[in-house]
């Protein structure tokens, strides 16, 4: 269990000059696009297409819950990795943890987790597809 | 024509803490969502439920085009004023126009305009349905 | 202690369309610009001018850490209610607890929590100069 | 003159989700977002570091004018190319011009303007200092 820890999935970008606030940082909720652009990356690595979940098996993983800690600021033009690894996964639920690293020196600038449920077009839980489950848990990807 | 200039919609809402940039003033970006702001909300006060547009006729206003100019910025906790007025309506087109003023003092920081075509679920042209096009037009709302 | 709850600051908004996202609900993210607009209002009304507090003090509340649940979806255009208060308050941090609710029927949609601490242009860490204290801790406002 | 025009430069990123709407499209603000990541990526590789400008010699680019023409649209995970070049340049302002492309198929989405003036921190009109005039339109860069 907890294996993606040991494989991650990293995706760098850089600080937009929009996701700056007035205090001369990253604004706090960006970091949440953030770790979304993270799993996003992660489940293309793993095969994982979220596009067709939504498309093909009209299914939805919605976050029910989102926190992070904040270590030290994210600025204008910084290139920051965002590392993405699966944290649980149960029948009905997964989540997601996340770690943004400045990529200069590879300072932490914050961590965090997500939950999310998979739920139907009619807002109904739903099992997570067996396939989808084997390639998030698969390190190899399809 | 252009009757709606002699009745704009006016709405106001506060610069967010998001909103600002690290110049310390709100990020061009966000006057465009203002304008979105301003549009809701004189298409509800003209009985034109763009929701029901949505969900009922499968309709969307698609933006075709949109153009900013920015007098003066705004800041944090500004209270500002969207004025919103319907510019041209044409068979498969219409525009919106704008006027971003600071409350406290009237001082017009910025002013704009969108167009936008109608198009159904397929992305293709469509008139906009005549109960729409007489609210947008009627003062007197639904 | 936790007095704040006991009596909470209100402001309500509408979730704009640049808030939804292709699930056709409001993104995770901006439920944390919420608490954010929900925590410039508390200090607002206690007379807190957080504006104030940078400009004069050249003093950040930055955010350490930030959590949301999230309980049911908040759509395009519902007028919601961000219901804050403060947490704990120690020498240099302190927390507010927020709360969304849906405001045609009061639901619950999602609640939160935000912990900050004071720091100064260099990024050192403060406390808070105690006439902020006062105005956060007193319910009568300035 | 225009000369920017025959030697772009092109960055590329992918839609994110919290770039997307209800309508299952990129929302509109966001191809100014992704214009200010071209102008980042324009100034970066001529050498023109904009943090440099804000940082050591107090001046800001100024957004005094932005439009963008939307010809089909972003979607979610879409990988994106924005294609940045300079407009004209004056004493004291200068613009910049924008293409958004599909990268899998070249296909154009989008294309827009800004034009820019540099002011210091007081707000008052400044020429651009001659070293970034002279890196903005060699193609060498630094």
């Amino acid at each position: 269990m907890d294996e993606g820890h040991r494989d991650p999935v990293e995706v760098a970008t850089r600080v937009r000059y929009a996701e700056t606030d007035q205090m001369g940082v990253a604004y706090y909720a960006n970091h949440f696009v953030w770790f979304e652009v993270g799993r996003s990356e992660f489940c293309r690595q793993r095969g994982f297409a979220y596009r067709q979940l939504e498309e093909e098996f009209g299914l939805y993983l919605v976050v029910v819950e989102a926190r992070c800690r904040y270590l030290a600021p994210a600025r204008y033009d910084d290139e920051i990795v965002i590392r993405t690894w699966l944290g649980e996964m149960r029948k009905r639920s997964l989540s997601f943890r996340y770690e943004i690293l400045k990529r200069e020196d590879g300072r932490k600038l914050a961590e965090g987790e997500t939950v999310h449920v998979v739920v139907d077009r009619e807002g109904r839980a739903r099992a997570l597809p067996p396939i989808f489950v084997e390639r998030l848990r698969c390190r190899g990807g399809a």
